[in-house]
């Protein structure tokens, strides 16, 4: 028959949340009946802002009517929500022609290795998200990926004088999982970086909504000369309650170029238009519900909510003595476990306290040594696990 | 800066489908005013039918509820969906977990590629839908395709006993472009051949529902011993007008395996929960839907009303000398241009009749002397082809 892609033995035998899912099962049917108190996966739990399901239900219902009914869009998406993204999320930053709308940041970060091939070179923050890893080497990249230590020590901003070359860098700001975020000043110099050494930032800024501090960077382009090194990818998935509805974007600047002067943006049409359909109409219709001034105002106070748990979990953590980090301008807590490591943490916390986390280990090495919490909890679980803590 | 994927050399420019509108907008600019009569792009044009518009509507509402909002959901598809595409489409054939649910067909197959890894070799059929070609060249296919040519000589069947070997045969039946559907005794030949040369077929059953005859297969797995050869895709987009919805499948059977014995199933799991999050809630609630009785009703009306189109433009072609192939059980008709090569004659009927056609050319050299019509138009543009092909 036809061989494995080779690739494949270079992945860990499952990815991370499923491990986390596995977990919890085995744990249930050991103790049926006990009520988890999920702060694992960073999975929204609050419904979408009725101003907003309205409009994807209106969407729906026009599908059923002569006059409402569409067929396929463009694989870039809709003109206009590509328009609204630009106007409202990255005003005088980025034209609506580089917007690509798509079903999700994951989704797109699939499909951008395509962009550059096998064998490119990699680095990226640790701890990380694992798919950009995942996902690389799954699509060919070399397996010498370079870590960009990211830790309490360095302020969760890696040391760039230390690192070598790599084709692309990979960097998430508000980070997940620490929910840190990178000043002004902090991403000058990664675009600087990326500059001299000739490389392609790919930024996630799929947290960027949850940014409470009007100095920090919502978008890489707020760096001038950003739009020559970098791609960013965006989500309405945690903005918006969207994580099953499946709506995100990524930009792809007019003028970053490959290494042959040739456009980028061009060949990421080629891409989408060849092995992709654009995403769901009706998600779309959602996405310009959300960048409506209703919109806006009710995913203001689904955030606030989200960061109103982060912040009393945060509290609650601290005063048990344990050392938190983020949760003030991204819904994730990075919070030290004493004398552990992070398996060891996460089993006690899900034997002892019922929490379910994420251990920090599985986000890179340097995640050893510590837990995520998110905030994406119920209200309700996130008073659940403020008691359970304090016990 | 970084290298350009070489792949992309290998394509041409740019997709068929976007030659076409950009053919279209060229006539449109020269041409103001005037109205063009869509059978091209194979794009449905009716609207949902209302009892699935409306289980549409329902989920998005429910998304805006406590009791009704769900996140993430499996990379798999809701599993609920995975039994019942197995149980209404797939009766004793294929279990719900080798239902993988996806955003469509077109997406399935670029991401189908990952699971052999670069330097695959692979066998198409000529004519064929570009994506195949395209996909997987992107992908590091090696570029010396071997193509099945697929005739009115031969039937629209390959003579399989003068083909080399390949890793992968893509295989579309009900067939795009051609309309020709390959029978049981067919579909055997190529099982066996599969078997023979420890290929692998990737079957594209997207128009399965087209089927008129009860005699041809719908599935591949029809015939005996293709779950150890085969994965098929397959699609709601045409089924139920869901081509802005984004909705289809990939079965991947238990039995089928790698050369080192491992399960290719299990690595689809890996790969699609690494750089795919599933399709979106609200469309798969769509898909329930479409499988109620109720909804396979609605569909069943909405596929004879668009094989009613294809009957009477394929009567009007044939009476004005035409010779038509396809359109039986498939709503695509394969139509010989007398004379002249497929692109004068897609101008030729832009131009005089004012007809969006396909030239057969843009589907491989096998395709060169045929225009696809598409049956997909609304009744009114049929009327109104056949009226002016009349004159």
């Amino acid at each position: 028959m036809v061989a494995k892609n080779l690739n494949f033995s270079k992945l860990k035998s499952s990815y991370l949340f499923i491990q986390i899912e596995q977990k919890k099962t085995e744990f249930l049917e050991k103790n049926p009946g006990v009520e988890l108190i999920n702060l694992g996966i960073g999975d929204t739990s609050s419904p979408i802002p009725q101003f907003i399901s309205e409009k994807l239900a209106a969407a729906a219902i026009d599908l059923g009517t002569v006059t409402g009914y569409s067929g396929y869009g463009s694989s870039a998406g809709n003109p206009q929500l590509r328009k609204r993204i630009s106007e409202v999320l990255y005003p005088n930053l980025v034209d609506g022609d580089e917007v690509f709308v798509s079903d999700g940041s994951k989704c797109d970060i699939g499909r951008l290795q395509i962009l550059f091939g096998r064998d490119v070179t990699i680095a990226v923050q640790d701890p990380t998200y694992p798919v950009y890893v995942d996902g690389t080497l799954l699509q060919g990249a070399t397996d010498e990926i370079v870590k960009m230590s990211c830790t309490p020590e360095n302020h969760f901003f890696p040391d760039l004088s230390s690192l070598p070359r790599t084709d692309l860098i990979y960097f998430c700001s508000p980070n997940n999982p620490t929910g840190s975020v990178a000043t002004k000043e902090q991403l000058k110099q990664l675009v600087d970086f990326a500059k001299q050494n000739q490389s392609i930032i790919i930024f996630d800024s799929a947290y960027a909504g949850f940014i409470q501090d009007p100095q920090l960077p919502r978008s890489i382009y707020e760096i001038e000369g950003a739009d020559e090194v970098a791609i960013e990818t965006g989500s309405f998935s945690k903005l918006a309650g969207f994580t099953g509805v499946r709506l995100g974007w990524t930009i792809v600047p007019q003028k970053l170029k490959y290494s042959d002067g040739s456009s980028i943006r061009d060949t990421w049409i080629r891409t989408i238009s060849t092995i992709y359909n654009g995403p769901s109409n009706i998600a779309q219709a959602g996405g310009l519900a959300v960048l409506e001034p209703e919109g806006q105002r009710s995913v203001k106070r689904l955030i606030e909510q989200y960061m109103s748990g982060a912040q009393k979990l945060a509290v609650s953590l601290k005063q048990s003595g344990f050392v938190v980090y983020g949760g003030e301008n991204a819904p994730y807590l990075w919070v030290r476990c004493e004398d552990k490591n992070s398996w060891d943490s996460f089993h006690e916390l899900l034997e002892k306290s019922h929490i379910v986390s994420t251990p920090g280990a599985g986000f890179g090495m340097a995640g050893e040594g510590f837990i995520r919490f998110s905030a994406f909890a119920t209200a309700d679980d996130i008073e659940k696990a403020i008691e359970a803590l304090a016990n």
